[in-house]
Parts: structure tokens; C-alpha cells; sequence
């Protein structure tokens, strides 16, 4: 049986048991994500985790970036279109103190060039609570995925979080920005013009000189900079993906949904935010897939 | 009358000496950059280069990076559209050692925003010998700029280097290239998609994906991103410009231009590099204006 599964991210690690009826009976969460284990302590937090949990012969799925190239074992890309069920079969496996490890693939799209790796779980756990349509993991790289009837159609990486992140740290464009004093407004205009406007590299200058010119206090051109590049997100999601009218569901932090919930409002784009644990959903997905 | 003119920018410092009758008859190029010299050492290195070419009474003429806020003395932004020959009269004067030096003032546009402090001098010079139309001074922040007699009508900041640069340094989108190898197809094929596709946001993370799915190798990957980026300025730079037509001058260090000019070739626009030395131009633009 699968006894347990790992969502084992870049930053965190949470684990998940299952009973032999495959319902969630017992959780973890720790700040053991792969960045901060070494290539050999894989195996130890893994025992550490899961020991009391399993039996000889029981199988644990792991997903995230644990199957990475710099992670414990690489697992495959799937192409699209992809049934998500699909990804159990799949899986690369380990043989390890007796038990199944099952390091779940993530999913490609060759043109354009594309890959994830988790959130094709979490986009599995999402359809089968919301169904067809839209979903978006906004973040650091934010994936747009198109789902129908549990099948991965088509998906679009738009790395804001990433481009936002090195733009303030690094960059002039940036560095008269403060982020103490969160200006919704600044953000609502700065998504307004990232959405309509063909100048997105143009417009990420104004950031600073908006400044220097005291268009903008520094408190705004944060926002307006979040805003621009969370605006033109949306353009680019929904126009690669082809789907004006569709309905959007968000999958992630609470914090970072109600920020595109704002912006998506402003653009009457009809968006709500996941309610569940969709990962968990994803897991429960496969399993009943296995074991019916 | 004025003796000398100095360029000083963030990195380098190149002055020039003028005779009586405002021909250029010596100049000096240094590694003294205001990123370089400290707050109070701007004097000292001022006497140094310029001691023995000036006597009580001379006029000094500075540009760039030195009449910024973090420069010696802050000069203005002129609004456009600018008369460049104006620059003289709006200049910020200092009194030192007898000399009368005038801090040249930079250019700005209130909407949308953008500033330039350096090259509104270049664009003097080089309107001066190449004539009406639209200046490219490619680099970390490019400027795209219509002269049309004399007056800087228009202009925009576009952040390709900047972007790209920290891109490459500090994000995982630029962390699979490498510089090794300059492989001028994928920097035309990045042109070619930079230029024609409203996606440049998700088109950035091809760069990484392209490697992780061995689309690309790494020295593709990192002349893509470089033309993806150049492409995307040329389509933003013309259609803020509103010159599709317009004959484009490219002023800047020549394997720079070399790389733009390759860029625009193969999108078939008339384009060419100023061959003069613009910023001496500029300065005896400014010192023509001054003596007629």
C-alpha cells in the first residue's frame, strides 16, 4: 500500500500518512527542503520522517524538487497533453530499507520549452476538486496550466516572483524602491499598465526614474513594480494559454492569492483562490487511481 | 572662454582641451569614475587633469554621472522637448580656484517618466553630424531618442543590459548559460522571437527550460537571452518612438553597436554607428553656441 508521500520542496518538506483505506491520518512539516540537506542526508531525514510510518513492502511517493537533477533521485519530464493520473506509473523507483520509493515526473511542453516539477501534482489535486479550466501557481516562477477532464493540456512558466526579486536586490531599476509601506493604489495602477501596454521593459525603468523625478515616493515605485509585472503576467498567461473568458483558480500561500485576487478584480477577470490542500488532493488522486 | 570639458561618468572620466578658437587640442582618458573617488576627492582629481589647461577666468564644462546627486554638484533635468544647445545656459555653476565650472544639466519627460544625464551631450553631438532622427545609445540603460533639428523631442529609457545582466548573475534563469562560447544564431533567433512575440516575460524562462529539456546547449541559452531581450528593445524602442521608418544611429563602444547593428540588419532596419567622437561634438556644439 502507499503508506505515506513527501512534498519535498526547495524550502520545506511536508509529509503526509496514509491508512490502508488511503485517507490522511497523520501530517509533518519541517524546514528540510533540498536546499538545506546535503546530497547524502537525503536518506536520513527520509527515515527520520516516515520510519514509524511504514512497513516492509509499503510504498512513499515524493514529488517536488526532491526529483530534481539536484535532489535525491531524477525522475523523467511527462509531455503534454498528460494525464495527470498517469504520474504514478511513471515514477522512478528506489529500493530503500525495504519499502517502494516512487519519485513522481514532472511534466514538459516542448514548444515552447517548459517544465514544472510538484505543481503538476498540485494541478491534479486542484481539477479534481474545481475541474476544468485555468490554474495558476503564482510565485517565484508562476505556472499558468490549462486542464481538462484531469489531462494537463498546455502550460506557460512566467517567472514574476524571480524577475521582481532580482530587479529590487540587484539592480538600479530597483534600488530606489522601499518595501515599508505597502501602496495598494501604486499596485493597482502598475498591474492597470502592465496589462494593457506593449512596453513591459520600457515601462520597468519608470520604477526609478519616477523617483528621481518625484513622481513616485519610493513606497509606491515597490507596488508599481510588483503591479507592472503581475499585470503583465495576466496578459501573457491568458494570452498564451487562449483563454479569455476562462476561469481562474489560484493555487498557493494565502498572502500571495489575495495579491493576484486583487489584480485579476481590477481586470474583472473571474478568479477565486483554492481552498484545499490541493497537494494532499493530488496525492489522494493517485492513490485511489492505484488502488481502484 | 572655455578651456575644457570633461566627461565624467560612473566608471571613466575622458576631458577634453580647447583652444581659443574652441578646436580640441589635447584630451586625457582615466580609470576615475565617481564610483571610484570619494565625496570629497572630486576637487583634487579635477586639479590634477586640469591645472595646466586652464587659467583664472576659463570655463570648465562637466557631463554625466558627475552632476548627479551621487556626483560632485547636482545639476537639473531640462523637460523635453529640449533645444540641446540650451544645455549651457541651464547649467549649475561652481567657483573654484578661479574657474567658473558649469555642471551640465540632464534631460527628463514627465510622462512617462524617464531621465538621462549624459548622453542628451551625445545626442548634441551626433544630431550635429548625422542630422534628424532616432539615436540608439545601447548599453545598461539604453536610451532611444528623436532629434529633430537640434531638439530632443522625445525620448526612452529601456533597461536591456541591466536586465540582462542581472538575469545572468542572480537568477536561476540565467544560472544554466554560459559566456564561453557566443553562438551568433541563437542570438538572432532571440532577436527574431524578442521582436515579434507579446510574451516576453514567459519567453524569458525558455532559457532555462530550453537547457533542462537539452534544446539548448548553455552557450545558446545565454546569446538567446541576449538577443531575446535586444529584440524586445527594438520593438518597444520603435513603437514608443513611433518611428518605423526613421533611420537609427547607434552611439556607443563598437562591439556593442557591432551586436545591435547585427540585431537590426536582420530585422531589416536601416541602421549605422556614429563613427565620430559624439561627446566632443556635443561639447563644441555647445562651445559654437556660446562664441557666435
Amino acid at each position: 500500500m502507499i503508506a505515506a508521500a513527501l512534498d519535498w520542496g526547495s524550502s520545506s518538506l511536508r509529509a503526509y500518512r496514509f491508512d490502508e483505506a488511503g485517507q490522511c491520518v497523520q501530517t509533518d512539516a519541517r524546514d528540510a527542503g533540498i536546499k538545506f540537506v546535503s546530497e547524502d542526508g537525503f536518506e536520513d531525514v527520509f527515515r527520520e520522517l516516515t520510519s514509524a510510518w511504514t512497513r516492509t513492502g509499503d510504498r512513499v511517493l515524493l514529488s517536488g524538487m526532491i526529483t530534481s537533477r539536484n535532489g535525491w533521485i531524477e525522475s523523467d519530464y511527462l509531455p503534454c497533453p498528460l494525464p495527470l493520473t498517469q504520474l504514478l506509473d511513471a515514477g522512478t523507483r528506489l529500493a530503500l530499507d525495504g519499502l517502494d520509493l516512487v519519485f513522481l515526473p514532472g511534466a514538459r511542453q516542448d514548444a515552447p520549452a517548459d517544465v514544472m516539477r510538484g505543481e503538476e501534482l498540485q494541478l491534479l489535486g486542484a481539477s479534481s476538486v474545481y475541474g476544468d479550466g485555468v490554474y495558476i501557481t503564482p510565485g517565484t516562477h508562476s505556472k499558468w496550466a490549462r486542464i481538462t477532464s484531469g489531462v494537463l493540456e498546455q502550460f506557460r512558466t512566467i517567472p514574476t516572483g524571480e524577475v521582481f526579486d532580482v530587479l529590487i536586490k540587484h539592480s538600479l531599476i530597483g534600488a530606489l524602491t522601499s518595501d515599508g509601506n505597502w501602496d495598494e493604489a501604486a499596485f493597482l495602477a502598475g498591474v492597470e499598465r502592465g496589462n494593457q501596454l506593449d512596453s513591459v521593459l520600457s515601462d520597468l525603468f519608470t520604477t526609478r526614474s519616477g523617483v528621481l523625478l518625484q513622481q513616485y515616493s519610493e513606497a509606491f515605485a515597490y507596488a508599481w513594480l510588483s503591479g507592472l509585472l503581475i499585470g503583465r503576467e495576466i496578459r501573457e498567461g491568458l494570452a498564451t494559454l487562449g483563454d479569455q473568458g476562462a476561469r481562474l483558480t489560484l493555487i498557493g500561500s494565502a498572502p500571495l492569492c489575495a495579491n493576484y485576487l486583487k489584480a485579476l478584480s481590477y481586470l474583472q477577470l473571474d478568479a477565486h483562490a483554492a481552498e484545499h490542500d490541493v497537494t494532499l488532493s493530488g496525492y489522494q488522486q493517485i492513490i485511489a487511481h492505484v488502488t481502484t
